[in-house]
């Protein structure tokens, strides 16, 4: 019941309260805008279309910048620029797997970034099995000596998408924790919800000191299609081997950069609103969902604010490069802007593919209570709720948001189907639903049109 | 009211005949007990598992064969044996392609069967393109010359799969059509209704005299994308460059074989049952929906009768070879068994995947009104309508149905989902609904168990 009671005092507040916004704000209005948003789509279909997979420091994420730069000063946006940064780029390269016995067939493979190479000779070795990470965890160190380790799960789709932060770390730490138990090679169980023939890619991390091995992920099917193998041919002890070929190499430092372009405001002294997508994809899709949309969906938003007149505030759109493959961009950002606290008032991010927003959540000082209670008022008729956790911020903001300390709102999309999608070549354009993509530019039309327009104090206070 | 009339004569046809079967091989019985069948389900998980793809010709079809007859004697079948026969091969090479200009990416591509090669270096030209096989039919002689052609098309999801056959000859004639018309190359719009980035294979034909071409299939997403860029690059005037690489090769005459099993029936002077189903598969995926299941299907029904007493007639099951390259196991079997009428009575063929029987169709003399009445009836509680055209058999026993001129029974399957997964790398276990399974077989084992046990005369007039 509390949480019930803050909701009415919250709306209390909301009607005893003044408007504060000049017509041409109206959040209301920009609201129905969005709703018949071209936009975001356009730019969405732009990249997919004429740029394609741009992967991070490839010569593709450089047409994509080109491509940017040219497409936000041809909407009207000011400042638009290209802030260069260097950063260390691992390619793919062949890539195949299979079977040898005792049920030989072809599998369906695709490397984890940074994943060593086995060599043009590939490897065949026997397959170690773990129904989880955990239980490989458990192996003594050495017993994987030799072999290929294989570690499956139970992935299931969630709304939250809180399932990646579940079954991800076979991932994330796997190939890591396989290779210091002496695994010649790690393959997983895609870390992803589809039923496709098309492996997940995303990157992996070996800690200093432990030798890089080959990984790779095997789409769904195939492995639970080894999953059966392993089991059946467990009856009569009978060892399942399997070869696997990755070539895939380091090729040093390489350019990337972020695209910026701004709605300047009416007054420079008040804190500028950051918002944020990144700009490069993995390379084995055209990356719609992840996450030219979200490019798309910002920018579109941003656009309807400064097409209903100049704001209070600045806003700042951050098209992050290098975000898949280490967050890169948004390393750069803070770098660039760290201890700048006067400058940045609240920080948000869309990279979580195109459906609809289910949820907005906030991490506010008490001082700007009633804007929140504002905002979560004006989203409810695009069907959003309010009752979540505090506000987190998306990884190419977590930096800035570290660093300086900032206010955050994060309009929530509905993962549903996200993790079917999430770094595969089936990340296309044909996977977004206009009507749910406008949702997203209604949302964050609304709320940027009341936080550019509030002259409330975001400054959170100092952090303990 | 015509069609509603003959309904109910039907009916009443029924409830005034007297029943002929003997308590164990009480239809609804049968059915009751295909309802928890796991002989069908089995098949498929062991096909798709211990062999996986199987294309004809190849050494996995022939582990196919092998591993085929083991499972159908021990599933207690009699006459268990594999009947060889050879046929000319095709298979696939590497395959690549990529949009050059004006906006470079790569693409999904698969080589339809019966290609020619490009060799390894690859064919780049100017993209010609069509938004239908008609219109490259009205394309002037010639003006393809050096060109890649690209046709697309507009299929949507059908319950009876007719679809196919409005869209299917962009892949069965096209690629011998651009070689007319003097085309380096020809690419096709998958023939296909998911949006997946796996493209859909399938055979060709290139008439005598034609020179074959390198003939390839992009999936949906990239088919659209490469649209897409067309319209937009037309708007300057811009052609299209794309590279195709792909080195199928013929590799000459394989032994393929159809693996048979009977129920042996009582009365060996009556016609015999043939239900046929495909063993082969493609190349690129486990071919459970096609046609594993099938295979799975028609066995358990058959099994189902004979484990409730030997049937008065021979029921003969047919697991044919190389259905999909060309119809050679069909054929073989057609040629062994012509004018030997007395020998079969009635054919059916399961290979429309694996969801629900939705609808039965016949082609039945007048003489055998009463049984078609009673199998209507019988299959009414699992959801089966009767009103459609004739029954026309299934791919694999066309040939010995003309030769022979056969009664046919056809167990329509759901076929909405059917070109989704048809000829892609997705055909895999997973795809399999178990219910709708049990319900195939359920369907089967009802109409096997009445067509098993009946004396009537299903002897055919003979053609005009």
């Amino acid at each position: 019941m509390r949480k019930i009671s803050s909701l009415f005092a919250g709306a209390a507040a909301l009607f005893l309260s003044t408007p504060v916004l000049a017509d041409n704000h109206d959040p209301m209005a920009l609201q129905a805008k969005g709703l018949e948003d071209t936009v975001a789509y356009a730019i969405t279909e732009g990249l997919t279309t004429e740029i394609g997979p741009r992967q991070a420091g490839t010569e593709a994420e450089a047409r994509a910048r080109d491509w940017s730069v040219k497409k936000l000063k041809a909407l009207g946006f000011q400042n638009v620029r290209n802030e260069p940064f260097m950063m260390t780029t691992w390619v793919r390269g062949a890539e195949t797997a299979e079977i040898l016995s005792p049920y030989p067939q072809k599998m369906h493979i695709t490397a984890l970034g940074n994943s060593a190479s086995t060599g043009d000779g590939g490897i065949e070795a026997e397959v170690a099995y773990f129904d989880s990470l955990a239980a490989m965890r458990a192996a003594p160190d050495g017993s994987l000596s030799g072999k290929i380790a294989f570690v499956t799960h139970d992935m299931h789709r969630t709304q939250d998408g809180s399932s990646y932060g579940t079954y991800g770390p076979a991932r994330f730490i796997g190939p890591n924790l396989a290779s210091q138990k002496g695994a010649a090679a790690y393959v997983i169980k895609s870390i992803g919800t589809d039923y496709h023939r098309n492996p997940h890619t995303g990157n992996t991390n070996f800690r200093e000191g432990v030798t890089p091995i080959p990984a790779g992920a095997l789409s769904l099917p195939d492995a639970d299609n080894l999953e059966r193998m392993i089991k059946l041919a467990a009856k009569t002890g009978t060892p399942v081997r399997m070869k696997v070929m990755m070539t895939p190499q380091n090729i040093g430092q390489q350019e990337s950069g972020n695209v910026i372009a701004e709605v300047t405001g009416t007054d420079p002294s008040k804190g500028m609103i950051l918002i944020a997508c990144h700009l490069d994809s993995w390379d084995l899709a055209t990356g719609a969902f992840d996450d030219a949309a979200g490019c798309g969906i910002i920018t579109a938003a941003a656009k309807n604010v400064m097409d209903h007149g100049q704001p209070l505030r600045t806003i700042r759109i951050l098209w992050a490069g290098a975000e898949e493959v280490g967050l890169w961009g948004g390393k750069a950002y803070a770098e660039k802007n760290k201890n700048q606290n006067q400058n940045h008032a609240i920080a948000m991010e869309s990279d979580f593919g195109a459906d609809k927003v289910w949820r907005v959540e906030y991490k506010f000082p008490e001082a700007a209570k009633d804007v929140r209670t504002e905002i979560s008022q004006a989203l409810s008729p695009l069907g959003i709720s309010i009752s979540g956790p505090p506000a987190s911020g998306g990884a190419d903001i977590r930096d800035i948001i570290a660093s300086n300390n900032l206010a955050i709102i994060d309009l929530q999309q509905d993962g549903t189907r996200y993790f079917d999608l999430h770094h595969t070549p089936d990340d296309t354009l044909d996977k977004i639903d206009p009507a749910q993509l406008r949702q997203n530019v209604a949302a964050w039309s609304t709320v940027l049109s009341i936080i550019s327009n509030s002259d409330a104090d975001f400054t959170m206070p100092p952090k303990e």
